[in-house]
């Protein structure tokens, strides 16, 4: 039954893509502007179905962080409306010609933006990612098939719906977002393996979910998500400006895969910084784990072991190790991370541009908290996720990761001999 | 035993990734000339390594144009160190900052070109790949792991061991170039899942191989091969050049992706150009398959089935189908092409636009043959493959293609409030 659904739904996003690639930025624009006006209008509908979802998540026991991600009130409904005029405003990255040249026998060749053409998101708990994931596609020129947990199907339902029926009324083709209704595990499974229908795959959320989509998948998959991040703070470091990157890196948003989870000290800093910046953490509620050195010279931190290294704590909690050379910093972190972000903090050229040069994560900081690996802070103006491998997209994708290109050549009778 | 060579090799080739990135270009084509001098050098060497190969295909009843392939004579052992020379003569794509721009916090982002590091290539008889993939790895600042035939491999132990030492005794790493020797057809699984090893999986070869690696691979592909071509003729075409072109898409080398599959001709033409090109290429050599309309004017012509509109003939075979009007050749095209390229043949300036924004394959023509699809042709100056997935990369991969990006920030001292 669910073979058949993701199917039809999947041939039907297929059509209205090749529709959706056609079509000007300003009609997808005002498109997203009414979507946007529909849920507030629809807010007390949208409440009410989202109540629903809420009251099966507190009696199947879910926990209050869990039950407070799905959870939709008029401020969180504003918000995912606002966040749709905010992709409407910016520049459509479709048609947009990269580069053009000619070669010696007169063919012109041009590389040419153009849309995936059916994006499939397969995310959790929060319903929010309905309409974010949902307006990106759009904005981008790509149909979109979603998937959400099955927790948030009432409230994915009722948002997915209004959403699709004000970009009809504003012009666009009827099929261009595409809820997957049916909560059978199996279906996941069913699209990991729709190659032909769905071009590529975006898996948002846990460890658990990303990785079953990875090992899974034949479609081709942007793996976003578990950052083991670090910040380096080098022998010659400017030592407050050290220490407000490290407070801001781990608890600005300790929650996020951009928060830092291991502090590298120089071991010329062990009596100086160490205990200062330590002490500050602990001051903040964040729990310390150090290694041998480390608890040399601050006994109460607790003991890190091999496992705390490769940690994604996504807590108020940070591994700390001295290190006595930016070689044993760099080893260190390509050992245990994950090529996310890493930041070093120093005062001396030549290790700075070491740094950037050397580590193979997708955002590398000379002087700067780790929490700005993030679409929004680095211009994009949005974000569908950030990605940890190398192929397509690394680090924060906006709307032109969400689209590739073809060329196009203009002749006049080139054979070739 | 295959598993443990995979993972001591490719280990080995990730250690020498991380040096290997950073080498400047000129000691990367000082290594790739030596590679060059030294297969020649050991021409008499690599002839009998691969006169075993032979004789084992022959004996082990192999096609002729199979024991073609496997075959290395002084010549096309020249032509590899060739191909090696014009590699180290291209521009290196690694360091290129593709764009920098400021945030409104004084953060400087950059957007850098870096290499992918482990690049595995699975790959069929031709031990001419094993110098070409190696060479294209190098220069872009991968280190590889080799995966070729057992039918290849003492070709390919030899040719991987000389171009191996002369790129270490040019200063390179010693393992930047890993020949995987075990001929067990699990030694391909374990690559497969070698995610943490291998950035990036290239297989080049037939269908069955590079579905065997989609399928199953749960680390990065990029998808490489078939390809459906079309040409189609309009109402408003030169007629010579459409002769042309047709015969040049068909004719020119019909063994290779970028040749024409099927011929769709505007039904206005029917009793005009129909025959007259029909009979040029039957002329030609070229066995043709229309649908009924076709057989209508050109009554030699034999059946086509729906089956011959899904097909790569690989061959002097072509399909042709009478359309009565674009929209049924963009329909066609859309329904059984595999979206690598296409060509219209018009002077109607509108037609050839739409042709240009509706047809969603990796390169689209105007007035030209399709056999231009070819990373030489488009002035890359070498190809890794022809890339039919839109990930990543699409069309002919040339060097830029082996790289991804990283961000670097530089900042002083900013965190996020």
């Amino acid at each position: 039954m669910f073979e058949q659904e993701i199917r039809i739904k999947g041939q039907k996003a297929r059509k209205a893509s090749r529709l959706l690639a056609g079509v000007s930025a300003s009609l997808k624009d005002s498109a997203l502007l009414l979507m946007a006006d529909s849920l507030v209008r629809e807010t007390e509908k949208i409440i009410e179905a989202n109540g629903i979802d809420v009251q099966r998540g507190i009696d199947k026991g879910l926990s209050k962080a869990l039950v407070d991600r799905l959870l939709l009130n008029p401020q969180r409904i504003q918000d995912m409306a606002q966040g749709l005029k905010e992709v409407a405003a910016l520049p459509d990255p479709v048609g947009e010609v990269d580069s053009m040249w000619q070669r010696p026998n007169g063919i012109q060749i041009g590389k040419i933006r153009v849309p995936m053409g059916v994006i499939g998101i397969i995310y959790e708990a929060r319903p929010n990612v309905t309409v974010d994931a949902a307006g990106l596609c759009l904005k981008s020129g790509n149909a979109v098939l979603l998937r959400g947990s099955s927790e948030a199907i009432n409230s994915n339902k009722i948002i997915s719906k209004i959403i699709a029926d004000a970009a009809f009324k504003a012009g666009l083709p009827r099929d261009i977002i595409q809820l997957v209704e049916s909560t059978d595990r199996e279906a996941v499974n069913v699209m990991l393996k729709a190659n032909g229908i769905i071009d590529v795959l975006i898996p948002r959320g846990g460890a658990g979910l990303i990785r079953a989509v990875v090992e899974n998948a034949t479609v081709p998959v942007i793996e976003t998500g578990v950052g083991n991040c670090h910040v380096y703070v080098d022998e010659l470091a400017d030592l407050k400006m050290a220490e407000d990157i490290v407070i801001n890196s781990k608890c600005h948003r300790p929650g996020v895969c951009n928060a830092m989870e291991t502090l590298l000290i120089h071991s010329s800093l062990a009596d100086s910084f160490l205990p200062v910046v330590l002490d500050r953490l602990k001051g903040l509620g964040v729990e310390l784990r150090g290694d041998e050195r480390v608890k040399k010279y601050v006994g109460w931190v607790k003991d890190a072991t091999e496992e705390d290294w490769y940690t994604e704590y996504l807590d108020m909690i940070l591994a700390v190790k001295l290190v006595d050379s930016m070689d044993e910093a760099i080893e260190h972190i390509y050992t245990y991370g994950t090529k996310h972000s890493e930041s070093i903090v120093t005062k001396d050229y030549s290790r700075a541009m070491r740094f950037l040069k050397e580590i193979d994560s997708s955002a590398v900081y000379v002087n700067a908290s780790t929490r700005f690996t993030d679409g929004h802070q680095f211009g994009f103006g949005a974000e569908i996720g950030i990605s940890t491998q190398k192929l397509h997209a690394r680090g924060p994708m906006g709307l032109k990761e969400l689209t590739t290109y073809k060329y196009i050549i203009y002749g006049n009778g080139q054979i070739r001999s």
